[in-house]
């Protein structure tokens, strides 16, 4: 054989991993269940009750944040009184649950799973979404038989697919003065999304003009209304309507695409998972940029600031309710229209004979 | 801990490789090196003596094709005889050098990289590619220093990226009369393709109209001028065309890009790499469709036809010029023209101040 | 007033017509009518018949083309001969019906409106075209209906939308040998498109390279699959495919829209109706290129070959349904789906509330 | 002949004008001239001074913006004391000048032209408009030969085109409570618009809703980034980095170009000049939306105020430096890098030999 099929060249290592491949299986039977409900919505409120009632008689000990319970539809049911005293409540950004917690069911929408995803900045239990009408991205369970689903969850052996997060890292070049000193300090903050960090230009009318980094090197400068640095996840959200083209989550990769750019060339990039991409503001940038994480905790980027991205360590676990591939080419049909066609062949002239 | 952390779901399973870290090293000294040039250019000759005369000295034992030989001014040039006395000549699709190359050096241009892929159907040597002129996303090297770069690469020890390529099988459906018998037989035919295959109409002025499916479930129909399957490295060559986002070559994935569809909808989509696709002509299509593979064997797919896709097990190890991240980006810059944009900020009005 | 004002610029010279206001009246009745119907296709016999009668009861003199009447289900068909022996029949490039035909009624889908447009290659009669099955982008006419809808035209008075047709006009240059001589000689062809020009590489592998002159002036190169130049209403069709904006027939524009081009940065341009363009082969193009007009008469262009483009004098009169923007966006929805969307919010987890 | 070709058709109104037709001509010498200035670019300074002595040299009347001359370069420079003597000063909105000077020199970029228009909201004097440093799309002369062109346009007899506006108003739904009783009250504004009114989601990060009227008819809904509506010299600025195809100024349209949509069918559209569009929130819009002019006049949009777009009867006469189209191309090309790409055939293995 060839000298170099011997070498440390890893001849064959296509990582070709069939995404139908894994599977939720529990060692110990889950006990806790986290109910994320999208809040002001009246239609949830009959759903919301009677899962939580079925699941305090499967005997789960479920956890709801405080705020759900605000509702005065749902603190003032006399009815459903027992049942909220069973439940264990939790403040957001007060009160800590990443360990309490064996699966999550979420009702209402995407946003409640990158809400639930929020809530956990190291690894996230399972998470069953339920879509209370149309079909979302995220929430492919429909909830008229819940029931059987949520048992069959609960009995374990079903399909999951782990969506990728990125961990962005932001750290604000601030001035602190101390003892009459004057010294620059570093105030960093850290975030896991499921979709998308956004760099924009905010409310300014000025375009934005950040530079883009990829471990360490300066890859491009991006000069229009913004960037978005997306997971797989979310490359069918914001990114898809700025034109990107649209990732399986089990991609291992992070996609780069640009907002209305300056540039006709600018089309979207997807590079693989694992590298470290680094967003600062030009240094010829005439006004400051905006960064969001999923679309919350919006903040200013000055000059000196940096957004430091990289795939996370902990994916969200997120059941499937048939198995990767079909849920997502479901989704595509569904909430994309996807392909959608009329059947004849009005597009072209072609198609009629004569 | 809560007991999915103890289960079967690999928490932590991002595969999150550090694309920069392939290397090349050699178990033995390489001692064979076939060497690529595009025929019918004349500005390629003197280099291809050149290289030859020097890889002969540093006692390599050069392959070369016949009909590169064929070429008068190699053939008749006496000063160069010596050397062609010691190559060892193959012909196409006759001869067999899979086993017997240590590495590939390429001049010419992307096309002599693919050629190079067609010839080795399972594992192929380290290639190295010469441009000669302006770069091509798959010849890094400048002919400049040749003599210091094709020793660093026999020295071993230099960065490397596996490109990975497409298996395709194409399945005929054909009739054979034997003895009196009407028999359905089927042909099939196998192919590496390190770029793109491609579905299209072919010289007919009809749509072509075919299903794609994906491990067995038809997933859509693609009504247009036609369809390209192509790996991260094709996503720069024929797909970019179409309107594709650009993959980097270590994202293992499969890009399935419509041309010209029917369907305002119908965006790319990538999909892991180790799915099976397959594409047959849609049962209501109303002429047949053509297949190629990297550009080359043009052949019609009829009705009961199949083309099966899937990522090769034999990648191309590519020598890099200096890593896969910055050889990317340079040639996303030199080759498309990527972002490249006029400093000042002509594109908004917003840009001025008054 | 400032000396400007007075000068000969037309100062508020833009051309604001209302679309609305183009209506048809008759100045003596109508008296003959050509009946188009899509050929091989059985669902639309019946209609046909049913319109014939319906028109001769009328007294209107019924023109058909030969090739109709050659389908024995209506040749065969007794009950139907009475009518038959009214016709006017005549044989498409052999009998010419230019000055013959008071208005055109079309039945079977956007390509018979092309087909009937290629019948006149100067002044067009009046069309109303009938959509058998779902609307058209040139077929806003339900057949339930015609009873009425036919003798509301007869009687005039309904809104007439005017579409622009390319007049092209293709120059080949050829060698014809006469007494001993050499001589280049150029034959020299014209038609009239409805929908677009299409340039395109045809049966060969290799990309097509012509040059794209206007009013003279080499304005750029396309390298890639093929060029369209389109009418406004061509816009929706191949146009649209290719990536173009969709332009409504009442704007006085030529549309040029590259097929998969080379450059990431040739988006499609819009420039005035009554400009000249004119299409050759580049002096460096490796190979032959190919020309269709509506899709039909498919030729091959070679060096020295020229394509020359202009708004006609002579649109095509398509009678509306309603109106010509109501017409329109009617068709963009139904043919296109365009801007079809999903109620929720689903692209963007911004929509969430918490 | 046909009784149609009688009628009332317009049969051959295909509006086909020649685009570099229209030239300048005086009826009486030009006495006044408005020099715009960007102000707060150095490098300006030197050119502005220059262009003003001549300008006075040739005894015309200079009008110069007052903030202009706030400027301490040129306030204080005392051999440009004289000059600034004889100049006409004028405020911003709230001095009218619209019928006092005969034509415009801009310096600086497109900003320079657009802020100029802003200050004729009727007719709009010929401008010239220099570039200092790179092209731009509204700014087509060279200031090194300046003396000899602006010779040349007092002397009349130079091309140019007739650039359309939009005339926008904005109407704001107010509560008054007067004399106990409550009533509804309505602000009205209006502008002219040179490249683009863009309506959009403003600071919120919630998707803008808003509704699109044609003629009175709801056409669409724009749900995503926002909506631009724009001339076709505003096709070439915001609306081509949302997707927009390129429409050459002499084309009487009015684009309509979502930004970032929601919808993966929602394509741009052009529509006839001419029409009236107007937009307003959808009913069920979570939160309000933004309207700017040309960049300017940002303001906020609520449940009820309308804005309400045509084409203008006041174009802006732009000086060309060549014609109409050789102007346009350039600026594609220089502006745009339009077209630019490799001359070898690196995008497809198919172009390569073997």
């Amino acid at each position: 054989p060839a000298p170099w099929l011997e070498s440390e060249v890893p001849v064959m290592s296509m990582h070709i991993q069939d995404p139908a491949s894994q599977r939720l299986t529990w060692n110990k039977p889950p006990k806790s269940v986290l109910v994320v409900k999208k809040i002001q919505d009246a239609s949830l409120l009959q759903p919301f009750k009677e899962l939580c009632v079925f699941l305090t008689e499967k005997n789960m000990i479920v956890y709801v944040e405080s705020k759900v319970l605000a509702d005065t539809a749902i603190a003032g049911d006399e009815s459903f009184g027992a049942v909220i005293q069973k439940f264990c409540t939790f403040r957001e950004d007060l009160d800590d649950i990443s360990n309490r917690v064996d699966f999550i069911i979420c009702l209402g929408g995407d946003g409640t799973l990158l809400y639930a995803s929020s809530l956990f900045q190291e690894s996230v239990p399972p998470v069953m979404a339920f879509h209370l009408g149309s079909l979302g991205f995220l929430t492919p369970f429909k909830f008229d038989t819940y029931q059987s689903q949520v048992t069959q969850i609960i009995e374990g052996n079903t399909a999951i697919i782990l969506r990728s997060r990125l961990r962005v890292r932001v750290v604000k070049k601030g001035i602190i003065m101390t003892n009459g000193d004057s010294e620059g300090s570093r105030k960093s903050m850290q975030y896991q999304v499921l979709n998308e960090v956004v760099v924009d230009r905010g409310p300014s009318s000025y375009l934005s003009n950040v530079d883009l980094f990829l471990d360490g090197h300066l890859i491009t400068t991006v000069q229009g209304d913004g960037v978005i640095v997306s997971t797989p996840t979310g490359s069918t959200a914001y990114a898809v309507a700025a034109g990107a083209s649209m990732i399986h989550p089990n991609v291992p990769a992070i996609m780069i695409t640009p907002i209305c750019p300056h540039s006709l060339s600018f089309r979207p990039i997807v590079v693989p998972a694992g590298v470290e991409l680094k967003i600062m503001l030009s240094r010829d940038a005439r006004n400051t940029a905006w960064v969001s994480f999923d679309g919350r905790k919006r903040q200013e980027i000055c000059h000196g600031d940096s957004i430091t991205i990289t795939t996370s360590c902990f994916p969200v676990p997120s059941i499937c309710f048939r198995d990767p591939v079909n849920d997502w080419f479901e989704s595509l049909s569904q909430c994309l229209h996807w392909n959608v066609r009329k059947k004849q062949n009005y597009l072209s002239s072609e198609e009629e004979e004569f």
